[in-house]
């Protein structure tokens, strides 16, 4: 019997989450929930997702839009197993107290502070540690980037330390309210948030993070030096353990991705739903190695990353699958996922 | 027998073009030409499409980047009935020669001269004229979008005059090498090229054209004026009727696309190839009647908009339909173009 | 005796207003008012212009900021006999209770509806108009380039129709919290607020307005065609016009300045306060003339534009200057507005 | 009695050192070299500057533009004791032959190799191992700031370990035909070639550079972190130390300036020529420091950062003074730059 989900929330997050969850064979998605009617809300009735009215939401709306509507958000809640909140920074916890009324398992985004939550979450991370939680916390986007590299340096060599520039996207694409239009941003929280939030996964971890806002909507950039424990043989080394591992690209020099928008339209060209690109993504060019000294970057997809992360975080809570690299195949497999 | 379609040159159009014929049922892709490898040109052989070097490219480099080639762009020449030029502007015309000597139709873009075909073409506005011309040219973004509109506004209550102000993109999304960055360059060239060009479609329509180029990837927007020659009754009259035809999406309000950022996203949710938008799109907010004088805007996609255009232009010059409109319709059909 | 002179707000407008005022020597610059400490107090106090609180502002955080205070703004009001409202939109008609309780004459921006003041202002449109009124409003930075123009192209040759595309600048540069980053938001007001405004100057003018804001920072560019009532012998003998009329500068080829970066570069070279752009810009190249059809390119400095109106609708206000182009010339020689 | 100096290039770097050198009591601006006609160069005339033509440009493009010309390059450095190369990067290489033919000493620029001169120069750094070289290379902006902060932190509490990641600006302000509009650009040069440079000025310091392009036209921002060999007492003395030394501005969190666009706005208002910012940027809220570790941004006007660098390499290279901190204090009064 497949796990029933609801998704509360169709924005940028909660409608990835929601295809993801439609094309895992062992989830059902029960309805998707939205506040007022949008294209985005059109596009789930074409997908045929029951679509329920949350956050105040006026059902007349809906109708005047020729969008039938399944029921309220109370509804969705006591028909599922396990929702997915996808909903604005903040309104997660507000929300926390329904699922809670209607006795469901629920996972909250990295918008959220990590105590809303039994456990913060990141796949390759702590799978293990996040199995039977009713509660999870996906880590937010550059979290997510974080720890995942972090898995498979502290598995493969050992982490030291590490120090991350984040250079932030300023706004999702079709955020069109934020800038700056032509400018940077220094982020004068110093460490930014996202050092913390890493420990979140890994307790133990020595990382340093400082971050600045640039006018573009495409991707966020990592700027890393990480000191390994143990020395790897040569760069290579390490680029193909990162190939061998699942949410990693890196791209050869022969490919001609040069930064972000070529990493998007390469994105656009394998075309997975909304032309996503939910890989960590690595070059061989950018990736240089001295002694126990790795420099690189990484690109990190901000609308999509945490994507499959969900679904995994679903199958941790509900205990569907005891083995995190097992529960990261099937997610990727549905999803398409491929390393090619 | 389906016809025998090759494409040279696999960039932003030649790789839309040949997923588009791939996907035609009266229509076989024998193979698609290209310089050098890239991650666009091992998509193509994911995608089964043969590979062929064009332009001079250099067999080792490919065989370095493990992408087998089936031939030169002289062998793919010879085992099609019709070729679609999509290579960069002004290198049409010298490959003219080779498609010539080979004695094979071909379609160029509407980078090249006007010159360089039989005729110039455009689905909606001249397809009878184009029917069994050996070499046609699908004219380019902005006049496709033009002609489209024209097409529909004569024939619905005639033009006595246009004026178009075309707020140019400056670059396309993985064009990291153009700018402005913060700015908006005027074209000095008054009226633009994009007014004769339309001439090419409709000879005797009265239109002039301004131009200026922006900071911005995803789309160009016209702001158009319309004299037409009979009143219609409303607005209403004018979007439904663009709703009517082919190749045209007009948004409500209650959608919210607000504009050019808000499109791209309705595409990435809707999922055609690549995330295109092959239609016009137009807006009811984004439309005023005034009498005979209609006021709107038009945002038009440069990647996409011109590819079904080549797909039906590959069926005019063969004469594999001699409707212009069943020919539409098998085109969109085939594509994924809805009109929802 | 010099006319006493205070502003209230000292942002965008409000600095340059005071340094323009400060330089006439016809006018005394009392004070200027502020909410909050900033840079820009900091500046005021550096060139010796008496700081005034107003709009709530703490005392404290001037003083923590070793910001010396002059009083408030009941204080200014009553030791001028003009301010200048330079406050923000809207926040200009709560003001006036405050100036007509003081007695005093007011100036307000084209922020404020047009029925704030007795009359709009435009220094080269309507000074006689304009002739001791208590409260004049000077039109928005669009509507004031686009009356300085029709001034010229009116007195020269008469206008019998005007079209224009506003491609608006989306912030100020300093305005970091605004979009688009990437994309064109079309206005869906058809036509644009702009048209109207025009007629507060020249209530007779048949223009249309649309307009859709674009992802800079720097300016406005106007697309225009304007149907003339008599025609010119040629466009030389328009641009040379233009040339002869303060308050326009018309770039040639030679000076290579292509677009708005480039006239923004050569106001930094000239090196006025802020390196600002006082006056409407056209190109040689950008002139086209076809009979008695106009079409023609204008940037305008959202900025800075309004400045020398400010000036000039002081001296009409009170009086001072019974000759509009006299108070024009007094206004620009004054702050060093060359023609050059 | 003064130094004749030619500055041979007048563009983004010529016309700012020519202005400062102007300005120098000791030194005589004796004429500047163009290639072509341009308002720059007018704005040159009018500034009363001799114009030379340089690089093969027409003396009949400047006659057509009214614009009087002194003589040719070779005439311009027969009449100087010293030159200052401001040529696009690579070309001063080939007129160095030029100047060691005409005897004189000469600066050049960053974007020359290192070996093209003596010595590499910066005013803090080494001023003192620079006297009397007849030939010396200003180090390039983003080297200078570097090497600014370096020597303040050396000198106060020495360094054992810096890393910084250099988010740079893809263009200037009137460099259009720069990319990327949306998208950032790793370097995939690691380290960057800004490390290596800084030991030019100081050999024996441990750096590590990484670099991304992103788009804005303003600033260069750096992310640094500095193990410093001594702890200091606390952050403020280390900003307070910066405060107290020549040639940097660190901003309070009461003066709002949030980011670059604001420090351009700040340089704005203060009102040096072009509106420049030749301080290193430090902000109080951007500074932190953990015992040894200090963590601060610090945002760098390509523009205009190497400009009293310039007329510093003069006097060490004509040994006017013998003095660093004494040269410092005379170029910086002379062009108005103040720690306010």
């Amino acid at each position: 019997m497949r796990v029933r989900v609801g998704v509360n929330g169709f924005g940028t997050i909660g409608k990835r989450v929601a295809d993801a969850v439609a094309k895992q064979p062992d989830m059902e998605l029960v309805g998707v929930a939205k506040t007022r009617p949008s294209y985005e809300a059109r596009r789930a009735m074409e997908k045929g997702y029951p679509l329920y009215i949350t956050g105040g939401g006026n059902p007349a709306e809906f109708q005047d839009a020729g969008l039938p509507v399944a029921g309220t958000i109370q509804d969705l809640l006591h028909s599922v197993d396990i929702v997915v909140d996808a909903s604005p920074d903040k309104v997660g916890r507000e929300n926390r107290k329904l699922y809670e009324a209607a006795g469901i398992h629920a996972i909250f985004q990295g918008g959220e502070k990590a105590d809303i939550a039994e456990a913060s979450f990141n796949a390759l991370g702590n799978y293990d540690a996040c199995l039977g939680k009713r509660t999870l916390r996906v880590v937010s986007c550059n979290t997510t980037g974080i720890a995942r590299a972090a898995a498979v340096l502290r598995q493969g060599w050992g982490v030291d330390h590490w120090e991350v520039t984040l250079i932030r996207r300023a706004a999702d694409p079709a955020e069109t309210k934020k800038g700056p239009i032509n400018g940077v941003m220094p982020t004068f929280q110093l460490p930014s948030h996202h050092g913390p939030d890493v420990l979140t996964i890994f307790p133990d971890l020595h990382i340093a993070t400082l971050a600045a806002v640039v006018p573009t909507t495409l991707m966020h950039v990592h700027v890393n030096h990480v000191r390994l424990t143990r020395a790897p043989k040569d760069a290579k080394e390490v680029t193909d353990t990162f190939r061998r591992n699942p949410r990693f690209r890196v791209f050869a020099p022969w490919e001609h991705v040069d930064g972000t928008p070529q990493v998007m339209e390469y994105a656009r060209d394998r075309g997975l739903g909304f032309n996503d690109m939910m890989e960590n993504v690595l070059w061989d060019e950018g990736f240089r190695l001295d002694n126990r000294d790795a420099y690189f970057f990484q690109a990190i997809h901000q609308e999509s990353i945490v994507v499959p992360e969900n679904v995994d975080a679903i199958r941790a809570s509900m205990e569907m699958e005891s083995d995190g690299r097992a529960s990261i195949a099937k997610t990727d497999r549905a999803i398409g996922l491929s390393r090619a």
